[in-house]
């Protein structure tokens, strides 16, 4: 039996040596993707928040003068933030109206030019909804006008502030700016198309307050998520079933009943569910003050991680035995034996989880994309847009990954109590590299540039799907009466928390910021470049809000070019 | 019975609002001084640690290769660290031969001037001292010249540099420099004299696992101390120890020998123990890898307070009724319960302890400073040193912060349980307040500038105070069956943590370090400051290792101004 314990520690030695090998491999292609970028906005911005303005000056204004004053040599432009929400809600609908009359122009048939005034389309005289949908986009876009003029006084106490060298914008990153450590907070910039625009908390403080209450709404749709995990896990245990439902018997015996019952509802039922859950998070996300799609996206990937962890993986395998126990949770002693206790029992479902789940959720939703297509099908009526106006999809890495990474954590955690899931989980690894390598190269565009900032959370999850593995072997063994085997397992989770503690150490620096020595060898690089000084132009306007650009789409030319139609992108 | 909850809701607000002004007051003066100050070497200079030196190159070329590239119009000089722990103990001994030397020239009485140089100076011929002494210092200090040749080639990777400018070395500070995070790794220099050279780890590994040591060294000493803990609590109750030695019962049965037994013997035990306790931290501080003096007494005072906390308060308030059931403390639920069950009951010893601890050892170890005193009276006889020879003390903040912290949680703690506690803190306090003042302004020479950087320690003890005192609250709440009283607690602790999170974002980094703008207006006033050419050179040799200086004392004279023997200063 200590055989198996040697086991353990062989899979775990493979593991973490893997893990270390491609950290280091990933920080190297980070850095060398650094080397080879060209000048980007981003890298020369930051953002800066809680700008103290005394009354009697701007935003703008005290931004200038502090900048001037303290980066005199690197200080280049700024463009304070402003609050464009009601202005993105009229740009928006005049965007959606222009396209809809570009589309109707091109339109033939001359029965479709005109619809009727009244009551959903059906009485009234007939109009030319050429004039009609003209007249609306034009007093739109004087509304869309007066707004900007508006807007142009509404500042938030916010600015992107662009500096000409990455050492400057470092500095203004990483030291304190003013005496008091809640104003001029700086940030770092994100790239402009990935500016999160209508962002609201600029101070400190509301920024705290929103992280607090989203922290809260998440433990909330976390537990509330249980309903759904325990009516599931009611399936899978039948005859706890029965009891509750002494009618059902005779149904359930059937064979065929019963199988598709416990072996493909549950799973189908929780796919269904989880569904919903990631745009949820990303919605959690963007409230906790995010200025940043990927940051947001980062932000849930994380939640999604945790949630899925907890919800599908130990909901599941504890229901049936201490979730109505919650409290055991407060004893760490008893965690080994009970994980020991419950999760080798749940194996059947997690093997029908990998088939019902990744592998159909692999051709489904990443290869056919089932449910965008629905969602087109179903809107498309309504909205009246184009099957050649799709949009390029984005990657969702918040549901992706960690979807990706569970499965991991059922590997890691199943090999040595049910070693039938590897295949199934084999397969869905030759799958999914083989579907995602496709979907990545010719179906996908990047929407940003992720520069490999989602290793340390793929690393972080290995580690503790690890951990937890180590655990319940601790309490298998334990649950065995073999002490021995269970006392030579108990230095192996400390040893992982010790590695992954010198992985953060050696590698997690390089994920969060560039070294010095890349920065100053690429500003280096920027003195000999002759086209620095159109960067330069080009940097200064980059972080202006598109709301806030004057509409310039010649109404009667379909110039899908302008920066209107651009700022939606 | 609201009442009482709301007298700890009263009691909290006013504590958290005097921690907040308190806190601001302290950062502001924080601030001032350092606009108030000299340019000082350590604001100048930084401490790398990890030098990757390459096998052609010595270690000072990598560094000065490095700088030169990397901060070429803000880089000064440099001083390599030497392995020097050898060198230290023969310049030490040096020093102390010097100075008795000069002593007996002083000397008036021949007799004293020749030794027996036989067993214990007994037997044997009688030799003139002088030139005895003479020849040993000789021979030391050839040994002393050889010794720093044969050094000069021992270099650690790990180096003081000194740059222009106080931005620089912030710059150098917060940015990692190379792409490795655990090379090149910078660290803040303390003050010169305030170097703590006899540092062995200079690479990251090995100070990451001396730190893992220590931590695992000192829960070690924290168990162990319960030992004399156990035992003081035996004398405390009087009938556990009849249980234990039933022939004592008679002896025992006197009041006198009861009282002191009960009231205080037990605390003059524990004083003597404790006394014993901060020398230990220092040591396992020191083995930190810390490099300065400064740094070990700070990581004390908070190892040393946690440690009072932990065997003084709680030891002591539940070895009678939860320390053998050690386990308890897993369960989180039961720890009100248990507080307010066991802490009430332990009012007496505590006010006995306030008493016998701080009130006679504010008198005899910081007024009578009675430790020194009797160190110096045993010591005298072996050392022949004379009384005028004393160092002016430094100010011990290791010992005394958490000692006067620890009173500050007993009044927090026992303000509603026993308020017969107060008067005698008021008395300490007052007490404490006259006689510290005394010996802060005209006793204790600081031998480093804590900038205040002692006091989020401080802050952090009395929020940990507060929530100990709310769980109590609710415990006692929930043991006399308040449950309204005792929900109505619930709240607090949570609000207390906010607070303190507030307080940690809002003042802690201005105690980490000076913002951008203090730096830049200190760098600019140097601009136009004509001495700083003379501070420059300085600098550039203030970091050199006291112990590699060349031996210049004069043989003849009593120069107590030669170099070597102001490095042990």
């Amino acid at each position: 039996m200590s055989m198996m314990a040697q086991n353990v520690y062989i899979f775990s030695g493979v593991v973490c040596y893997l893990l270390y090998y491609e950290y280091s491999y990933i920080s190297s292609k980070r850095i060398a993707h650094y080397y080879s970028s060209k000048p980007q906005p981003h890298q020369f911005t930051i953002l800066v928040r809680g700008i103290p303005v005394s009354s009697g000056s701007s935003c703008s204004e005290t931004v200038e003068k502090f900048f001037t004053e303290y980066y005199p040599s690197t200080y280049l432009s700024h463009s304070v933030v402003r609050r464009t929400n009601k202005l993105q809600h009229l740009t928006s609908d005049a965007k959606k109206l222009h396209r809809r009359l570009a589309h109707l122009k091109s339109e033939t048939n001359p029965q479709r030019r005109s619809i009727r005034d009244g009551f959903c389309g059906l009485f009234g005289h007939k109009v030319n909804v050429l004039d009609h949908y003209g007249k609306k986009l034009e007093t739109l876009e004087d509304n869309v006008r007066m707004e900007q003029l508006s807007v142009a006084g509404k500042e938030v106490p916010a600015a992107f502030v662009s500096l000409k060298s990455r050492l400057g914008a470092a500095i203004a990153l990483h030291i304190q700016q003013g005496t008091n450590p809640t104003e001029w907070v700086t940030e770092r910039a994100p790239e402009p198309q990935d500016v999160h625009w209508p962002f609201f908390s600029s101070s400190f403080i509301k920024i705290w307050i929103s992280k607090l209450l989203v922290v809260v709404a998440y433990a909330a749709v976390t537990i509330l998520f249980l309903i759904p995990v325990v009516i599931v896990q009611g399936l899978t245990n039948l005859e706890q079933l029965e009891t509750y439902f002494p009618f059902l018997e005779s149904i359930l015996n059937l064979t065929v009943v019963s199988e598709v019952i416990t072996g493909y509802l549950p799973s189908l039922i929780l796919q269904m569910f989880i569904a919903l859950v990631p745009p949820i998070m990303i919605m959690l996300s963007s409230m906790e003050g995010c200025i940043s799609f990927s940051q947001i996206e980062k932000s849930a990937c994380t939640k999604m991680l945790c949630f899925t962890i907890w919800n599908i993986f130990l909901a599941n395998a504890l229901s049936g035995t201490v979730l109505y126990r919650f409290d055991i949770f407060l004893d760490p002693k008893e965690i080994p034996g009970i994980l020991a206790d419950a999760v080798p029992a749940q194996a059947s479902f997690f093997i029908a989880y990998v088939v019902t789940s990744g592998w159909t959720s692999l051709l489904s939703s990443v290869l056919f994309r089932l449910k965008p297509l629905i969602c087109s099908i179903i809107k498309r009526p309504f909205s009246g847009k184009d099957s050649d106006e799709l949009e390029v999809p984005s990657i969702p890495y918040h549901s992706h990954i960690p979807k990706v990474l569970f499965f991991g954590l059922l590997g890691i955690t199943y090999f040595f109590l049910a070693p039938l899931i590897l295949p199934f989980l084999l397969i869905y690894c030759c799958l999914g590299y083989i579907i995602y390598r496709n979907q990545l190269l010719n179906v996908y565009a990047p929407k940003y540039e992720t520069g490999g900032r989602f290793w340390p959370t793929v690393h972080n999850s290995t580690i503790f799907s690890l951990v937890l593995m180590h655990i319940i072997a601790i309490g298998i063994f334990g649950l065995k009466n073999l002490s021995l085997a269970s006392s030579l397992i108990v230095p192996l989770p400390i040893l992982t928390l010790l590695f992954n503690e010198y992985c953060r150490k050696r590698f997690l620096p390089i994920f969060e910021d560039y070294p010095l020595e890349c920065l100053i060898k690429k500003d280096r690089e920027d003195q000999n470049d002759p086209t620095i000084a159109v960067f330069y132009n080009k940097l200064s306007t980059a972080y202006e809000d598109p709301a806030l650009m004057p509409i310039r789409h010649p109404r009667s030319t379909d110039d899908h070019n302008s920066p209107l139609l651009q700022a939606g992108v």
